[in-house]
């Protein structure tokens, strides 16, 4: 059963906790992170980007500006980033303030476009002899592809056209140099290729899906491509290895690749588009490409808390089953790229388990990518945090106590902003005749085939569901895998109903309404004995939410905790305010007394106490502590 | 108390555990690596260091020899410690043949000095003018030092002078450059102060010792110095960080040095220096500073093994209690160099907690570095390996599986051909009146004050050790802090002793027989609880081993098994056939089934089975598998 969720919802008010997230983004993120676009961030890293854009209009106009350009070669991709967020959240939340503050930006991106399409502050300000000769490292594509991303996104919220002209126009451009000179390459950084796709999905655009395909397709037939471009070449970025082809997801043609490798965040930028194209053309070989390679992460390669991407070292991909909880990189944008790609595996073929991990990822790696206020980010979400070593160790300065207000590279931030305000698209999706429900989420919805309801519910915090129907048809819920018990009534009436493939369906009509309760339960959890990291230890979960435990709530003492297996986990009730509201969990738990020296043969004493667990995301809110998801347990 | 253990035992001739080791030594090990320094061992890495003397000699001589360095910077350390290794091993066992070996050789190092006394093949072959211009990576100071300790070792061995006295001309003119001249500087890699402090031992040469002293008081001083040189400079080796002064132990003045840190191989040879001069110019300010840093090693910063150094990022020390299994560095030099930091704090005040570390980072880290048919090396010793990830991962590459050959960097194999073949002088120390037993070692061994005797043993997998009298005297007989309970019987009536700082003291007799009983049962590890990794965890130690579990005695899967808490841990009777000849150590255990999923919410059944332990040093001689040291314990 195909479904699409990506561009078909009509409109979409949410409340409830996700409305509170979303409120968040529009009241700080948004207006915050234009200052620090703008350099009117306080105390925060240099962004220049604005200033990027305004100066490489003046280099088309034949201004000599300089040393006008600052920050990484990819820096135009926040200005695209923050565009797409703000285009979102206007679809949620009319803002004429907004709205033109955004006009006037695309108007400066609009004047630093070349007459013959191309677009970008780097090369446009510094080189442009150097188009086009470093697609290992020179991230044109990646920087074009946002921009796409947020020109589908403006125009649906707005119907204004201009940056979706330009992005067509950039797009015929790069159609010009790839396909008709023949050009060979693809990008290093893959997400061009899945922003084309969403063109073509917009405008039916078929340079838009050739270009794509044509990337997807490509990458890989030439293994050495990157290393003879490298050749070719007098200057480099950061001297990228152009030979390490599995970083580059570059291996082998896509279809034949099986593993998730190499850095983590191109990998399912890549998948995404894979994904997509699959069900676009209809591609079965692709599709089972990436059905091993959804299965080589989300089976062997991912982390509890729906993180990817085991180490620093080129923020990759590692092997399976090596899932450190301390030296963890587990991006914020890599998760958000988990749910790009689950999004899609979902369109293509109707299974709870994309629905699944795509909810994991964002109740706890992408959430935890922020602070609760809005004003800090992590880029980084280990499992494990000791004060001391965490931040600190050669090995371990990438696993921050705290969150930083922005970052010199700063995916992250905007990118989370862009995930919680479009956050209807993961959530819901349609087709003809049934209106799909793959998360829960507070709010009104109103779908392209005419379906319209409220669901009102406090999840993640309580369980029960409920959908006033106002235009009928036909309903598919899911009911995650994670819920042991599950009841369904249709007024009022209890139904008896069984998921196929994690979904129910129902007939409903104007005025019904219908009531799911999940299991409350909190959950022990368990790893497979192949993660040496995690042999006996366990953690818990309620709901989507993972739990971690950190000193604030434990004598600032997390490291003497153990669990008692088949202790009680005592549920506390919701309190609004801790840390902007949240439920914990009490655990029947073991404080072991330290030993007097660093090694001994006396076995410490351990007794009997209580630990309390916060949701993940929370984490790193208070002050700088220790902070553990997976504890030892005690049999 | 006063001991001298490093240049005064006149004759040591062991049997049993370690004498056996000896002979591997003499038999395999020397003439193996002798091969490999000529470049006619089989399918090895090459290392060129005999032909690079020969061309620096032909340099010397006005010929050119063109490109005719292969190498590393510091590539003649490998001969120096290769003929130290040799002189001890003739000092044990005189074999005519090696003796001209090392002649021959000593005559082609000879024929490559420089008229000013300079010894270099690096900068002799490739450029003169460099000398002296890179002491951050150049590591003409290190060589100088090994060779010293090579001239020092070969006169005690054979009394010949050839090497002795080429090496005090490099002393004179190093003294010439850095004294006399008032270069400015001290080595990036310690080593010259200890070798110089022995060479000032055996010659009494003043300048040997000032020059010492000077190395060591100026390092720190002035933290800019490396990047002053490195702006004097146009050449680089590695383009080493000259700013990172906590990397090269510079950031304080010695004295003023609190925590070990930076590369852990520079680290202890620089503490071993530190304590030789403390002792031999009776400073007392500076054996604090020994002090501090003994204790930021073995309180906070060393492995159960002995192993220091936690990260392979710069072979290095990280922070206290920053001790992973899996991604351990620990490397085998570091461990060696332990031992020499311990010897010579033991000399400066007795402590058998020094002689107790010596001798947990030999029999574990440093025996391991070598597979038991002295073949093939360890450089890593990690405490944990799992097939997969180990040596695979990104983070995990330097922790192999299976011992390697040789490397190109290889300066571990031939420092534990020169350690074991030196154990007596770890082993025994003396004073005018005393026989120092720091460690228990099978073999005849003759004291420059007239005393002799005889001990048999069957230590480590036998605790019982005699002593027979031959020349009686003083006897100061080490009890080890693990050994809960011991008994001292002097001719066969039991004695009422207690130990002082770790040492019994007995008046001996000729033909008395001295027997010590230890305790010789096996003992469960536990850890701080600061140490993040090893929460929940237990280890096994019996005597001075440290026990670890592979595979191939356990299913071929560890990772599943857990330990009993208060378990029964049998031990095995003394089997020959196996490794060599080792006791295994049965446990307690529980097996965990595998989940059918990477997490699951159903807790993994256990059931109990037995695991069995090998001594640590013996791991990874059959074949690649799991291994690890620290287990989940079941309480």
């Amino acid at each position: 059963m195909k479904v699409q969720n990506q561009t078909s919802i009509r409109a979409y008010k949410a409340g409830g906790f996700i409305g509170k997230y979303q409120h968040l983004i529009k009241d700080v993120v948004i207006p915050y992170q234009y200052s620090v676009l703008c350099d009117e961030a306080p105390d925060t890293e240099k962004s220049h980007v604005v200033q990027n854009f305004i100066n490489a209009g003046k280099a088309v106009h034949g201004e000599d500006v300089g040393d006008g350009f600052y920050g990484m070669v990819f820096q135009d991709s926040d200005a695209a980033k923050w565009i797409e967020a703000a285009a979102y959240s206007l679809s949620l939340f009319p803002d004429t303030e907004l709205e033109k503050t955004v006009d006037n930006l695309i108007d400066i991106i609009a004047d630093a476009q070349d007459a013959d399409g191309y677009l970008n502050t780097y090369y446009t300000i510094k080189d442009k002899d150097k188009r086009w000769t470093n697609l290992l490292e020179g991230h044109e594509l990646y920087c074009s592809g946002h921009m796409m991303e947020a020109a589908c996104a403006y125009y649906e919220a707005t119907g204004k056209e201009k940056l979706l002209n330009v992005m067509l126009k950039n797009a015929e451009h790069i159609y010009q140099h790839f396909i008709v000179e023949k050009n060979e390459g693809c990008p290093g950084h893959p997400e061009v290729e899945l922003a084309l796709l969403k063109l073509y999905r917009l405008t039916n655009s078929k340079h838009c899906l050739e270009l794509a395909e044509h990337f997807i397709n490509m990458r890989g037939t030439d293994p050495h491509f990157f290393e003879k471009e490298k050749e070719k070449r007098d200057w480099s970025v950061w001297n990228a290895d152009p030979s390490d082809t599995a970083y580059l997801q570059a291996s082998a043609p896509v279809r034949e690749q099986k593993d998730a490798v190499g850095h983590s965040v191109r990998a399912v930028y890549l998948y995404t588009a894979m994904a997509d194209l699959a069900a676009s053309t209809d591609d079965k070989e692709l599709l089972a490409a990436c059905r091993k390679l959804w299965e080589s992460i989300t089976r062997r390669r991912m982390y509890l808390t729906g993180g990817i991407g085991s180490t620093v070292l080129g923020e990759a991909f590692t092997v399976d089953y090596d899932l450190p909880s301390d030296t963890a990189y587990a991006e914020t944008c890599a998760s958000i790229g988990l749910m790009f790609f689950a999004s899609r595996m979902l369109e293509t073929e109707l299974d709870g388990e994309y629905a699944d991990i795509s909810e994991l990822a964002f109740y706890n790696t992408v959430l935890a990518g922020m602070q609760l206020d809005g004003k800090r980010f992590f880029y980084v979400n280990p499992l494990e945090i000791i004060p001391g070593i965490s931040g600190v160790a050669q090995t371990h300065r990438h696993d921050l106590p705290m969150r930083p207000k922005w970052y010199t590279c700063a995916c992250c931030p905007p990118n989370v902003a862009r995930l919680i305000s479009s956050f209807g698209k993961y959530a819901y999706g349609e087709n003809i005749d049934t209106a799909f429900c793959h998360m829960f989420a507070d709010g009104e919805v109103t779908f392209e085939n005419g379906m319209e309801f409220h669901c009102e519910t406090k999840y993640p915090y309580d369980f029960i569901i409920t959908y006033q129907i106002k235009k009928g048809g036909k309903l598919a819920i899911r009911i995650p895998a994670w819920s042991k018990s599950y009841k369904v009534s249709q007024n009022d009436k209890e139904l008896t109903v069984t998921p196929e493939k994690g979904y129910i369906y129902l007939t409903v009509s104007d005025g019904d309404h219908i009531k799911i309760v999940l299991d409350d339960a909190p959950r022990s959890q368990y790893a497979s004995v192949k993660v040496p990291e995690l042999t006996g230890k366990t953690a818990i979960c309620r709901g989507p939410l993972v739990y971690c435990f950190e000193g604030a709530d434990n004598a600032e003492d997390v490291l003497s905790l153990s669990l008692k297996r088949n202790g009680t986990l005592s549920v506390s009730s919701y309190d609004e305010a801790l840390l902007e509201g949240i439920v914990t969990i009490t655990a029947d738990a073991l404080r072991t007394e330290d030993t007097d020296s660093l090694y001994t043969d006396k076995a410490p004493e351990a007794k009997p106490c209580k630990a309390v667990a916060i949701p993940y995301y929370t984490w790193g809110n208070r002050h700088e502590n220790q902070m553990r998801v997976w504890m030892n347990e005690i049999i």
